[in-house]
């Protein structure tokens, strides 16, 4: 968010292309991307920076001729050896030119760097960014209204340190050797006791297993569930567990949704085996399952044997209005829904924990087929986790971010008032984003870009579409995250949108 | 290791099922063991202590007599409420017994026996409990020389305790925010340079992949090699890396060894299509494979497209004798050798720090279909293990390591003479474990009984055996690690096994 890697400025008195010039120059200078190392392709480059091809084929081009690079037939830019300039200088400017370089990126840049040029088969880049959840990082935009970020100035840094610490300093064998499969049993305990009191979820911690992620639960998921299963999901929904599904050969059914969420009718009729939801705050959309749709969902995985109903809860903890909701999880009598839920918007994404509640019969599978498989986490961040939440820091953070959020949430909808004649507003009582719905039929790649022109980045909601959204809703959408956005770059940001969405 | 849960006593003044009895009564009246929880089977936990099932049932009689479990038809033994005993009492004796009550273990049993009742499907604990890792915590033995375990008391806790100490004063919100798929870049960079130098092998950080483990980055691998892989393996070989193939439904193809390793052509005629071979010292069979031989794989998988070498190079650190070998890796001029590695046996197993080395065209299909998968490893500890590196504290730890290790495995070496006409001593050369072959036709499950009953656990070939092991070793084996025992429990146990094993 804070580190912009090419911080690209349409309004500024330097050339796109210049500005990716100097940047790459720079990186090259400074060692940062070395001799040998692939830059990326310009189809991908171009698409990541939503600027065209040739503009990145010009900075290439001229990156070339001043032999920073070289181009080898059907591979592609490589770094040429550049000795005797590492550390010599800080910045070189183009010839002839006068204008500030741009983008001093940090480190995370660079990694996010290597990591394009690597891939370099491009297309997901551009539309997969608030996905995959770095993006962010390599962004073109000043203002990111990423919908998948969180704010951690407010992380409590001290106080993890200090367990950290006290847990060290007892340190021993034991601590350092295997741990059990399923996690340390007593943070095992720990979360069953949070899940049960703040989300309602009946479980024991023999149910509960701590895995590296949600992206890791869900492939040990696909152990227990098998292969070829039949899996619904919500349309829109969260495009990484698409890409995972799909990546597991599953047949993905898209189903539509209505403002009670995924459509009960569209589920029987899918033919799906098992429903991927986000019930308490469906993502992207925002929208809350109420009672009565959540009861015809588990009816509907109660009416055959193998039925599930994978909730989602990813970010249950923020919600700004009404009553708490408890899990889908908590009204599930027949031991139907696969609870999955995780540290990383509540605590951080770094940490890589997260947790899998499974329902007995599946539970069964498991210790069966699976429970060879070693645990993720490492055993010292089990136990610093579980000492943050025995110990009531993890509450009183919650409680904090909850007033943070609140705060920038309430001035988001504050800063989108005058303009209801534009837009409707959804999704705005829970989580950390919420959605415009544009009225004036403007389309959502106009306005993307037109933000994306002002510098600012939102999100159309297609990119978070299975095939084609249902046109159930009311016109396009555009999702603007708050998360990790200061009170002054929301309200520059939105300064910035009034002026580009100005009709 | 040191801490034995049911500690039997074949010798002692009470019977086993009391000592059975003894132990789960006591967990009960701690608390340990609580209300609706579930026992064991009689079945599995009689194949993981190694007694009879009737030793069991006689255990659970009894305490479902004396009302602290209760047993449910075609369900098991659950653990009654035992109101107002909590903590009153310290210990408890089996009426009309005076011998003492066994085990007071710790924290790490209570979960291994939570976990066993969860289970409960049986069958892997009896003949598992090597690979599995922590099968040596719930242990019937008193000397454990099992082949699967680390010494932990001379990692430099304090320097590890430090580094993470002045990680975490320098935190920011960057550092606790979403990492690189592959894992960090400097992480990568250090490892690629480490592979280098000390195991020839030659990559990119771009071709690293740091995961949470061997465990997760197989899974990993096998979203890229895809399903339908007929995969060769050693026999023996490392049964948990069996054990998850199977879970992919890979069809596994078990290819004998000669004194070179997996013999070539053996693999020529499996018609496997990819081989999971452990060339530096190859587990459990301990044999160092020859160029020759490697340059023999290398000449087959090179042959067609698609065919690749699993290299598992899992401990490699430690060599004894010789000079040092390097990795296959360092022999592929193709892009034919997929290798992994971890810092489980160098480091600890609990970080929970593995890496993947994948050849140029699995690198693009890695890209392409599966890097979207969050990374596992907390970024926080990525930082930690790169300090640990890069400083030289993991190259003095190692150093620090060999020496111990050495000299634990020239006092096993040392007492083992005089036994030079029952065995032979084979993969004494490398690793953490070595293995006897019986001269005198006695059999292996004899052997291990032998041993059992004496209290001293040692491990039989055929636990690692992918079904039949060809028998083309002179006689049975069984295999002895000696890793985590301290010298003088290395010289009680080789005692009792003398005297075991005395013909």
């Amino acid at each position: 968010m804070n580190d912009l890697a090419i911080a690209l400025r349409q309004n500024g008195n330097r050339h796109l292309y210049e500005q990716i010039y100097d940047y790459i120059k720079l990186e090259i200078r400074k060692g940062k991307l070395r001799f040998g190392e692939k830059l990326p392709s310009t189809r991908s480059l171009a698409e990541f920076l939503q600027v065209s091809r040739s503009t990145v084929e010009l900075a290439y081009e001229q990156l070339l001729s001043e032999g920073y690079v070289e181009a080898r037939p059907y591979r592609g830019y490589f770094v040429c050896q550049v000795e005797g300039l590492f550390g010599l200088e800080e910045a070189g400017q183009m010839p002839g030119s006068a204008g500030p370089a741009a983008g001093a990126g940090g480190k995370a840049d660079i990694d996010a760097y290597a990591d394009l040029a690597a891939r370099d088969s491009g297309g997901r880049w551009g539309n997969g960014g608030a996905s995959a959840g770095y993006g962010a990082v390599f962004s073109a935009a000043v203002y990111d209204f990423s919908p998948n970020t969180i704010d951690m100035e407010a992380f409590p840094y001290a106080t993890w340190a200090k367990i950290t610490k006290n847990i060290l300093v007892n340190a021993n064998s034991e601590m350092f050797t295997y741990g059990l499969p399923k996690g340390d049993y007593e943070l095992r305990e720990t979360i069953a006791h949070y899940l049960h009191t703040s989300r309602g979820v009946n479980c024991s911690p023999e149910q509960v297993i701590v895995g590296a992620g949600n992206d890791y639960l869900l492939m040990l998921l696909e152990k227990i569930l098998g292969r070829h299963v039949a899996i619904a999901m919500e349309n829109p929904t969260y495009k990484k567990a698409y890409r995972i599904f799909e990546s597991f050969a599953y047949r993905i059914i898209p189903v539509a949704m209505d403002s009670s969420g995924m459509s009960a009718e569209g589920l029987r009729e899918s033919g799906a085996a098992a429903a991927y939801v986000m019930p308490s705050h469906q993502y992207p959309m925002g929208i809350v399952m109420p009672i009565g749709r959540r009861m015809e969902l588990l009816k509907w995985a109660g009416e055959e044997e193998g039925r599930y109903l994978i909730e989602d809860d990813y970010d249950s903890e923020f919600r700004f209005k009404g009553k708490p909701v408890p899990s889908l999880q908590a009204s599930d009598r027949l031991g139907k829904v696969i609870y999955i839920g995780t540290f990383s918007k509540s605590i951080a994404p770094a940490i890589r924990i997260g947790y899998m509640v499974l329902p007995a019969q599946l539970l069964k599978i498991y210790e069966e087929k699976c429970s060879f498989y070693s645990t993720t986490v490492s055993g010292i961040d089990q136990k610093i986790l579980n000492e943050f939440i025995k110990e009531g820091y993890f509450e009183r953070h919650l409680n904090r971010m909850r007033k943070i959020y609140r705060e920038k949430h309430d001035l988001l909808l504050n800063e989108l008032k005058g303009m209801e004649d534009q837009f409707g507003i959804m999704g705005e009582n829970a989580g950390l984003h919420l959605l415009l719905r544009d009225k004036l039929g403007r389309g959502e790649d106009r306005l993307v870009r037109q933000a994306q022109e002002a510098g600012v980045k939102v999100y159309g909601l297609s990119e978070f579409g299975v095939g084609e959204i249902p046109p159930c809703w009311d016109g396009d959408m555009v999702i603007l995250g708050y998360a990790a956005l200061r009170r002054e770059q929301i309200q520059e940001g939105m300064r910035l949108l009034k002026k580009a969405w100005k009709y």
